[in-house]
C-alpha cells in the first residue's frame, strides 16, 4: 500500500473500503469502514465503533466524524505489522 | 444508506428528515430529526433532546447546531446494527 | 416554523423578533431576542440575560455575541413541545 | 437604540463613543468607551477598566483587544433596564 | 492618542516606538518599545520584559510576538490615568 | 542536510523516506518513516510507531496524521548530534 | 538588529543563521539557530534543544516547528540586553 503515496490524501483514498482506525482529540477512538472523505478530513464510516482498550465499546453504525476532531487515521491492516 | 455515499456530505444528505445523534466536544450529545446543514456542518434539528447516558435530559425543541462543535452526526436507525 | 427550513440560517432568519436560547462553549446560557444575525453567526440579542439553571442571572440587555463562542440556538417557544 | 439594527456590526457602530462591557474568554471582563472596531472584531477601548466581580480591579487606559478572545460586547447603558 | 483612531490598527500605530503592555493567553504578560506589527497582530517588540505581578521577571531583549496568543496590547503611558 | 533550506518545507522533504520523530499537542509522539506531506502538514508515516518516554509502546504501522495536531517533525538521525 | 524592522517578519529574516529561543505554548521551550520560516511562521531550526529552566534538556537536532503553536521567537543573543 505504500507505492503511489506521493500526497497524504493518497493514502486515505487507498483506504476507502477499508477498516482504519481512527484516533480523535480527547482520546476516542473509533473502528469502521472508510466511505468517504473530503480536503477538510471530514470522513464517513460505515459500523464504526467507539472502542475502549481495543475493546468495541459502542457500536455507532454509519457515522460522519468532522475532520478538525482527527488526529490520525491508520488501515487497521497495517497495524500489526 | 451506504450505496451512493462518494463524500461525506453525501450522508448527510441522506439523513434529512431521519432522526440523527449527534455528538459535541466537551460530552453533550443530542438526538433529533435533521433538518437542514451547510458545508460549515452548522446543522438544524428538529425535536432535539439532550441526552444523558442514553435518556432524554432536556427538550430543547427546534435547534441550531454551530458546526464548530460538533464530533460525528450519525443517523439513528444505523446505530443498532 | 419547521416548513421551509432548507439551510441552517433558514432558521435563525425565522426566528428573528423571537425570544432565543443561547448555549455558549464553557456552559454560559443567554435569553433574549434575536435582532440580527451574519454568516459568522455573530448575533445580536435585546433583553439579553444571562441564565443560571434556568433562572435569570443577570440582565445584560443589549448584547453582541460573537459566534466563535456559540454551541447552539433554539427558539424559546420550541422548548416546551 | 434596537431601531436600525440590521446586522451584529451595527449594534457595534451604534455603540461607538459610548460605554460597553466586554466578556472575553476565561472570566475577563473589560468595560470602556468603544472608540474602533473591525470585522474581526478587533476594538479600540478608552479608559478600559478590568472588573472583577462588577469593581475595577484596574485601569488599562487606552487598549486594543483581539476580537478573538472576544465573548460578547454590551453597551452598559442598556444593561440595567 | 483618541483623537484619529478610526479602526483598531490605527491604536496600533500610534503605538509605534511607544512603550506597551501585551497581555497573552494564559496569564504571560509583557511590556516593551511597540517596533512593528502586521494584521496578524503579529507584533516585535524591543527591551521585551516577562512581567510577573508588574515586576520584571526576565528581560527577553527584542522579541517576535505572534498574534494569535495576543488579548490586549496597550500603550502603558495610558495605563495610569 | 542544513544546505538548501531556504523554506520550512524543504526539510521535510528533505527527509521524506527517512525516520522523523513526529512530536504532537497532548504529549503524544510517534516515530515512523515520512513517506508524504502536503501544505497544511498533513503527513503520512510508515512503520509508525507511538513512543511513551523513547520506548515503541504501540505500532500503528501506515498512518495519516493531521496537521494541526503537530508540534514538531524532526528527522531521527539528526537528534543525536 | 532594531534598525529596518518596519514589518514583524523582518526580525525573523534579520536572524536567519543566529541563535533564537523559541517559546511555544504550554510551557516548552526550544533554543536553535533559526535557518527557515514562512508567513505561518512555521520555522526550521538546526541544533535544537529543549530547554527546561534554562538548561538543555534533549537535543532534536534539525527539526520543523509548526507556526500554530508558537507564542514567541526571540534573537537569544539580543535577551542579555
Amino acid at each position: 500500500m505504500v507505492n503511489g503515496i506521493e500526497r497524504p490524501l493518497d493514502l486515505l483514498n487507498a483506504s476507502k473500503g477499508k477498516e482504519v482506525l481512527v484516533q480523535l482529540k480527547g482520546e476516542k477512538q473509533f473502528v469502521g469502514t472508510l466511505l468517504a472523505f473530503d480536503i477538510h478530513i471530514n470522513i464517513v464510516l460505515d459500523n464504526a465503533k467507539e472502542m475502549d482498550n481495543g475493546q468495541a465499546k459502542k457500536n455507532i453504525g454509519l457515522t460522519f466524524l468532522r475532520g478538525d476532531t482527527i488526529i490520525y487515521i491508520s488501515p487497521a491492516s497495517t497495524s500489526l505489522k
